[in-house]
């Protein structure tokens, strides 16, 4: 009663993808994007592999720099021998299945490196959430070996905090003279911030933001009560300042271990995968069972907890028939 | 294993708010908004009571003067003799569980007539869509007798696309020199809006903005092929505009009616209805089965598709046995 046609993972796709075959990554990734093939399948097939990556939410708002970051990181790490995937949500691109020409152009360093992988995903309203594909992107990229996989977000209030339950560290991205500080603390993006980057820190009044910052670092309660989020500067021109991005993230890791805080995260995040997978299960369709109930709910007959009960036993019944 | 303490009903509030009485339906309308009563138990009881009352949404965007039109419209509503319930949501508010400050001075002539009832529900966010509590005090108020319940939204993108679905019309307000017409388009608003208001048409400019929708409005397919959506001009100062409103408004619902389009109306507002319902259940709380699915997610040693079938299969068997 609930299920559409699906398509199959096509044979060895998987196995392919595991193994580090970059076009393979690249037909499933554009999977994932077009919902063509199951959700539930690909994460299904996944999730076995996954778990080993460094996931890192990059998030800030629009205009603070956050790709050009993300391609000087990359570079930083790829030096190191390392292999970073990054997926960035585009909130103009139109919903096309590929990396937008602004990525293209953007990361077109990062394009021609092996250890860099770049994939965008449209967003479709600037209001939104996180999309769910990012979740399963993650996945993906995590399951194919990469050692980071760094989401970058739009930067709407909403996404910012939802990111933090895909990753073991969130960098929170400022610039100077954009917005007051007061603006920062409502989003209630310092409560998720374990590291922050001052971006564009040529520009005058980057000294000012970093104060700024930790002087609020002071106010706020750290909910580990251990970490003191570093401050980094960077900017494009500059190196050395992806250097302390990276090292700042491998510590912030360390730490996580070193006082037994991954666990933690790694059970948040996999409370949100669950919460996922529940949501992918209840979506309500179409099919007789659902006209009836809708019927019923028109005329009174039923109340919507009765008919939401109804719902839900009937898929979990018909999962119990499969 | 899902369940979480909760306060009963009082004995005959129930009673109370169906018999119109202003008290109970404030107390009960508070109830809702702290979420201190099991929102399922209150939808439950106030189900069979409505599905009577005219449902109106009032969307457009902030700075759009939604509260004072609303005020104008209620007064015209109340001389004709018929009773109405205003839900605004307010951005600004902070949680507070009843009328915000802001309300009672825009809505101070409201607050005397007793066929007006208003009530402010705060959104944490602007990012949020529209609250769950919208439409559980929407159905309070229908239950409680009330002819026309409107929802005035903040404005948001999303929320102007959620609220088509509680809603047997749409009200979408423009303001004279407020953004481009492509804007209009690209929020989708334009497929959802029932009747267009001019609010402010004092202002320079307002014969040019119903000019601007007028040409628009050949551009978009009528999803229902006949009604042609009338372009109502408002201002504070003149009544006659709100009493065009009013017409316009009863003019659609007899339309609804007229074509048989409002049982698809209704059959929408149950599916919604319903989604809610589920979505009410389906939260993932704490408990025994919940770690114990979440350590076997983070020893990936089950999917996240096994572990959402499974939570989902206790939540259908903890109704079972209930």
């Amino acid at each position: 009663m609930f299920q559409t046609d699906l398509v199959s993972i096509p044979d060895s796709l998987i196995g392919q993808v595991v193994g580090g075959d970059q076009r393979a990554i690249a037909r499933l990734a554009t999977h994932i994007e077009n919902d063509s093939i199951s959700r539930d399948q690909i994460v299904a097939e996944l999730f076995a592999f996954g778990g080993r990556a460094h996931v890192v939410g990059v998030t800030g708002p629009p205009g603070a720099g956050k790709s050009s970051l993300l391609a000087g990181l990359a570079k930083v790490v790829s030096a190191r021998g390392q292999r970073i995937a990054i997926v960035a949500i585009d909130p103009s691109s139109p919903k096309s299945g590929g990396a937008t020409l602004g990525d293209r152009i953007r990361m077109s360093e990062s394009a021609l490196d092996p250890n860099v992988f770049v994939r965008s995903l449209a967003s479709r309203d600037r209001n939104d959430g996180l999309a769910p594909a990012a979740a399963d992107l993650t996945l993906l990229f995590d399951a194919a070996g990469y050692d980071y996989v760094a989401i970058e977000t739009v930067g709407s209030g909403q996404d910012q905090l939802e990111v933090a339950d895909l990753v073991h560290t969130t960098v929170l991205v400022q610039i100077p003279g954009a917005g007051d500080s007061v603006q920062l603390l409502k989003a209630g993006a310092m409560e998720i911030a374990d590291i922050y980057v001052v971006n564009k820190s040529d520009l005058p009044g980057a000294q000012r933001v970093s104060r700024d910052i930790r002087s609020m670092l002071g106010l706020v309660p750290d909910p580990d009560g251990i970490w003191q989020p570093p401050i980094v500067l960077t900017s494009v021109d500059d190196p050395t300042g992806f250097e302390k991005l990276a090292d700042a993230m491998e510590r912030h890791f360390a730490f996580l271990i070193a006082r037994d805080l991954l666990e933690d995260r790694k059970r948040r995040m996999a409370r949100s995968e669950l919460k996922r997978a529940v949501d992918r299960r209840v979506r309500i369709g179409s099919g007789s069972t659902i006209d009836e109930l809708i019927d019923q709910l028109v005329s009174r007959s039923t109340t919507p907890e009765r008919a939401a009960q109804r719902f839900l036993a009937e898929l979990v019944q018909d999962d119990t028939e499969r």
